[in-house]
C-alpha cells in the first residue's frame, strides 16, 4: 500500500510552517518514515526557480508565473515525491497544485479549465490523500506574515487579490470535501495539530 | 500595416548570432525601425530563466526545461515583441517557438500536441513572418561551438540528440515552406547575409 501524499495549503501566516513541523515531529516521533518537502523548491532546479518567483525586484505576469510553478513541481514530483511515496515513506508538502489554482486561478483569473490540463501533465495525475487547509482572514494573514520583515513578491499583492485567493482554496475544499481538512487557522496551536494528527493516523 | 517578425533558428555553431548582427546592421542602414531580442532572455524575468536553462550544474527533465522556456516567452511576447511590433517596429529575434518544438519535441520526445496548445496560449498565437533556418551538420556544429569555450547545459548533450533537433527544424520547416528559408549554414557568410536580406526585404 502507497503511504499517504499530504499538502499542507493556506496564506502566508496563517502558520503551515508551524503545522508541518509538529506534524514532522510526530510522525518522527511514532516512527513512520516520512519525508518533508515543499513548493516552489525541493530540488536543485526548484530551488533556482524559487528565487525567481519571490524576488520582490521582478515583473512576472500571471501565465509565467503558472509556469515557473508548474516547472518547480514538475521536476519535483519526478524526483522527490514520487520516489519517496515508492520507498514507503509518508510524504508532507508545504503547498501543491492547489496553491497555482487558488493563487493564479483565483487570484489572478488565469483559466481553470487550462490550469488544470496542464497541472495534470505536470503532476502526471498525482493529487494528495490529505490537504490541510489553515483558513485565515487575508487581512490578518497579511499582518502576520508583515511582522516577519519585508515582504516576498507575493505578499505585497493588495487585498482584494488574497481575497479572492481565500474564496479560491475554499471553493476548492468544498468540491473535493474527503480530501481537505479545512481548519481555522486562528485556533490554539496544539488544538490545530491534534485535529491534524487524527486526519493523518486515519490515513496511515 | 504590421512590420514583419523575423526569428533566426538552428543549431548552435551555426552563425545564428553573425547573422542576425548582419541583418540589424542592414536594417539601421536602410533607416527601418527595429528590435533584436533574444530567447531564452530578453527581459528581466527571462534573463534570469537563461541563467537557469544554460547553467551545466542543474538536472532539468524535458517538462520543466519546456516550461522555463515558456515562461521566459510568454514575457518576452508580452512585453517586448508585441509592443514593438505595434510601434511600427522590424522584430528579429534570436530562437522562438519552434527552437521548443525542435529541441524539447523532436529532441527530448516530448508530445508534438501538448507542445503546440501550451506555444499557442503562451504566444497568444504570434507566429513568426519569416523565420531563416541555418541548417548545419550538428557534428559540424558542435565542434564550432566547442572551440568557443565550455560548453552550457545544452551543448552537452549527444549527437544523437543534436542529430533529432536537425530533423525537427528540416521537418517544420518543411510544413510550412512559406514562412521558412532554410540555408546552408556551412556556406560564405556575405552569400548568406545577402540572401537573408532579400528574404527579409519582401516582407517589408
Amino acid at each position: 500500500m502507497t503511504p499517504p501524499f499530504i499538502t499542507f495549503e493556506g496564506p502566508e501566516g496563517a502558520g503551515k510552517s508551524t503545522q508541518l513541523a509538529r506534524l514532522a515531529a510526530r510522525l518522527a516521533e511514532a516512527g513512520v518514515p516520512h519525508l518533508v518537502t515543499r513548493e516552489p523548491g525541493g530540488t536543485p532546479l526548484g530551488t533556482r526557480v524559487r528565487e525567481v518567483l519571490l524576488d520582490p525586484a521582478l515583473s512576472i505576469d500571471p501565465l509565467p508565473e503558472f509556469l515557473l510553478y508548474s516547472a518547480s513541481r514538475a521536476q519535483l514530483v519526478a524526483h522527490v515525491i514520487r520516489p519517496a511515496l515508492a520507498r514507503g515513506e509518508v510524504v508532507v508538502c508545504d503547498r501543491y497544485a492547489d496553491s497555482s489554482l487558488a493563487y493564479q486561478g483565483f487570484g489572478r483569473g488565469l483559466g481553470a479549465a487550462f490550469l488544470a490540463d496542464l497541472t495534470r501533465e505536470v503532476t502526471g495525475g498525482l493529487v494528495p490523500d490529505l490537504t490541510v487547509l489553515l483558513d485565515l482572514d487575508p487581512a490578518v494573514g497579511l499582518s502576520r506574515a508583515a511582522s516577519r520583515g519585508a515582504p516576498d513578491r507575493l505578499e505585497r499583492a493588495d487585498l482584494g487579490f488574497h481575497t479572492r485567493v481565500r474564496g479560491g482554496f475554499l471553493t476548492l475544499a468544498a468540491r473535493d470535501p474527503a480530501r481537505f481538512l479545512v481548519l481555522d487557522a486562528t485556533r490554539d496551536v496544539d488544538a490545530l495539530a491534534g485535529d491534524i494528527w487524527r486526519a493523518v493516523e486515519e490515513r496511515l
